[in-house]
């Protein structure tokens, strides 16, 4: 077993809570960087630069050695159009709208490297996920709620978003924004096991 | 909107804060029945009268009016062999090595009553669960931690369970105990809106 630190790059409450389910000791550091997404790379290319970006920032500000670090990024995809986080609740209303009786998959980049050796893995997970019809009165009192504002596609499937999830294909924790066996097979070649 | 009170007949704490999450106001009461499977009778068949019973009991023993009951069952299916909650260690053990690289299912009973109407609903859903490869000594240390104790099929999906499940197909709450999609459509049917 590994005896080194782990640091969660991710200010996330709910990776932050899935790190915990598994009982993994970490510390959560909020990464600043910038997250924009740029058309001409393809998912998996945004993924990595944004999920190493955010480790290598949280590595350089903190002074940080003799640790492991997390970080990952969730987007949602539509038709192959990106939905990140909305802009206002215009933005959430047209993305709910859009997403409605539909298939949409939700991808998470997760990578993990070693602040000392620099050794680093990324991988990536697709989730397919089915939303319910929703009413235009639905989508604005879920909006109300204010669960849609941080998270990309406009909900969380962890919240009352549940209620607008008819089916997945595909791993749960992927969609609240963190693939959880993924993560654990990853965490084995840092020698970190969960069980 | 309906202002009669919602009854939870269930001990289950996971179903008790999936309706805390829905943002519901209701009050939990434990059921106390024989909930042993009939081989004569369908699961469908045997979930009815399971959760009709859970239901009935609490309205009968806690003089219980004005409000509407709900109550739920979950089993997990492998090869249409039924596993529900585990009874030592030794069969939480045979059925993780049985579930250990195969696809199974989970099915979730759920019974909705009007304590003074007696309108009653009851569905189920199914989803497909795919387990991945377990080592022995993964099972062990899982069941060490006492998570596979009280759950039908000796794991549990909100859990370090999380790490074992590779894919689902279907609704990721049905696993947990209670498909928040279905209920929310059933609980409409009694006029109560979650949103």
């Amino acid at each position: 077993m590994n005896n080194k630190k782990i640091i969660l790059a991710s200010a996330s409450p709910r990776r932050n809570q899935l790190l915990q389910m598994l009982g993994l000791d970490f510390k959560a550091v909020k990464p600043q960087i910038d997250e924009e997404f740029h058309t001409c790379l393809s998912v998996d290319e945004n993924l990595y630069n944004i999920t190493k970006s955010k480790a290598l920032y949280v590595k350089e500000n903190n002074n940080l050695a003799n640790c492991i670090i997390i970080s990952a990024d969730t987007i949602v995809l539509l038709e192959h159009k990106i939905l990140t986080k909305p802009a206002d609740t215009s933005d959430a209303f047209n993305m709910l709208k859009s997403l409605s009786g539909n298939w949409h998959e939700v991808v998470t980049g997760v990578y993990v490297t070693d602040a000392d050796t620099c050794k680093q893995i990324y991988k990536s997970k697709t989730t397919k996920v089915k939303f319910r019809n929703l009413t235009d009165d639905e989508i604005k009192s879920y909006i109300s709620t204010g669960e849609a504002d941080d998270k990309a596609g406009s909900y969380g499937i962890q919240g009352l978003g549940s209620i607008f999830v008819e089916s997945i294909e595909g791993c749960y924790y992927n969609v609240v924004g963190l693939p959880l066996v993924l993560l654990e097979t990853m965490l084995k070649h840092f020698n970190i096991s969960i069980l």
